[in-house]
């Protein structure tokens, strides 16, 4: 049975959403064992149904590296732990960012050959079913060319081994289709690559295009890889709301919304921003993923979902296998 | 009567989309006298209309500065022209941006005490009728930190002016809220921006809330704004099309959507890509208008009337008399 260590703290809205998501999941499966960190009073609705770990702080947004791995009565710490002993398999947490990777890369530890871990999540794309990993979304906010080159393979082997694809196609973000275009650590990179010769590394792709379900992984540094993700996020958000707005307007638009609401729930399945369940840290020895730190129960939920997904997948395997230190 | 300078060639879409958009122009305004720099044999449907300018070559996307520079039979070095001598009041191309931006700040130059012209555009909001400018959405792909705290200032001054607003709200983008948040040059903008205590400057901002309607200027370096406009455009392009593809379902939301059709119509103004009528090159002392490479008839059209918008507005007067440059 899978041992999934949970974070409960952290988040904007509090333990409440990690226990509700932890109860949903509980619910309707029953392969995992779950060990909830945080304040355990805030944890009695778990009882006899996770195992509750106690920890009494709480992991600052501001905290710097030192101040981080000091803080070892925070659930992050504590968390992060369970799985650096190995007595988890993965672990979720909807805290800091920062304090997330720092953890993950001193205690669970870099893949041996990876350079930096990087935020990997798997978006929806225009065709039904399709989705593109883009990588890293965040956990760095600047990176060299080096790194930048090496998201691509670490893209390209999750990808390949995920979804047992053989021809899988890796892209750059750029301003540009062009060979030319990009930041400078971005033309750097893709002068790296286009070196390897890797027969999977196609050029450059503008943010407008990512998304129309031809991209296998899209490669990035993770500052700018935050603001697309984030901005397809809140774009979607604003159209979505601007449709309902616009359904709104009078009662001939309200029975035709009433009339298409399949159509209307179909589309919120295919672009619910809650379904975004996270990023997985990629290049770390063990699963660990991050949530949104807004997450609602729904999206926390998906993440617990995104991290066992990812437990049950060959992800780790292959990387240690890619960079020569499988078991 | 206005003066505006037309580059007809260079967009993906040939010089037809140019014809048509300022035929369409004209139809509709008589307050601007159009010089339409071509091919004149492209151009036989402007006889009478518009002065049309023979030009037979076209600016490459692949031309550096000095090949920019030397390419002298190009439209959209002649167009430029047309402004750097006085002749136009204003340019409107849809060619390539590193050579638009090249020509305009060795050309036309920059307002004297501006280290670098940034793209700006005027992006709509969830709210009706307000927009975000943002800046730079991708003149340049690397900006430093006075650069980036820069286009700041100048957003701010464009926006207040544009708009005869007095309290105008100005945020760095940033993946995330806090201050310590972002790449290095954005921290580093973030302190220029702080030490100078400027009223108007309210912190970073993310992707994600930048169109809620709530910002007024939105600053950033080049790359990371032209990921932001790709993938913001590229999602409203991604919706739409699933809620097309949603409301074709079956027979039921077909009646729905057609009942709904007001608020569905509604929606397409409020997000209609081809609004987005491109960027202003703001810095320079003319007002040079690059609309997007892909540009159909309609969007060219709007790049037309941002173009005549900015020139009526005191946007170029305000910022020399910022930079204490004004005649």
């Amino acid at each position: 049975m899978i041992k999934l260590a949970v974070d409960a703290m952290g988040g904007d809205l509090g333990s409440k959403i990690v226990v509700d998501a932890v109860l949903n999941y509980l619910n309707e499966h029953n392969d995992v064992e779950f060990y909830v960190v945080g304040k355990k009073e805030e944890l009695t609705a778990l009882e006899g149904k996770a195992n509750i770990v106690d920890a009494r702080d709480v992991m600052g947004m501001e905290d710097g590296a030192l101040s981080i791995l000091r803080k070892k009565e925070t659930s992050m710490n504590k968390a992060v732990e369970l799985v650096s002993s190995s007595q988890c398999d993965g672990v979720v947490s909807c805290g800091s960012t920062g304090a997330f990777l720092t953890l993950a890369t001193l205690k669970v530890k870099l893949i041996p050959g990876v350079k930096r871990a990087a935020l990997g999540t798997f978006m929806p794309t225009l065709v039904e079913g399709k989705y593109t990993l883009i990588l890293d979304v965040g956990a760095s906010n600047e990176n060299n060319a080096e790194q930048i080159a090496q998201f691509a393979e670490i893209g390209e082997c999750v990808y390949r081994n995920v979804y047992k694809k053989d021809a899988v196609n890796v892209y750059l973000l750029s301003n540009g289709a062009e060979e030319h275009k990009g930041c400078p650590e971005g033309k750097e990179a893709y002068q790296i690559l286009k070196n390897h010769q890797y027969p999977w590394f196609k050029g450059n792709m503008e943010a407008k295009e990512c998304l129309n379900g031809s991209v296998d992984v899209l490669a990035t540094g993770g500052y700018a890889g935050n603001v697309l993700l984030k901005s397809i996020e809140g774009t979607a958000m604003m159209v979505s709301s601007l449709l309902k707005e616009s359904l709104y307007m009078n009662l001939r638009t309200k029975i035709g919304a009433k009339i298409a609401y399949p159509a209307l729930k179909n589309l919120k399945k295919r672009i619910d921003p809650s379904k975004g369940g996270g990023a997985c840290l990629m290049g770390i020895n063990k699963v660990c993923v991050k949530a949104h730190g807004n997450a609602n129960a729904r999206a926390f939920q998906t993440a617990i979902e995104y991290a066992i997904n990812m437990i049950n997948s060959p992800m780790i395997d292959s990387l240690k296998e890619k960079y020569g230190t499988k078991d």
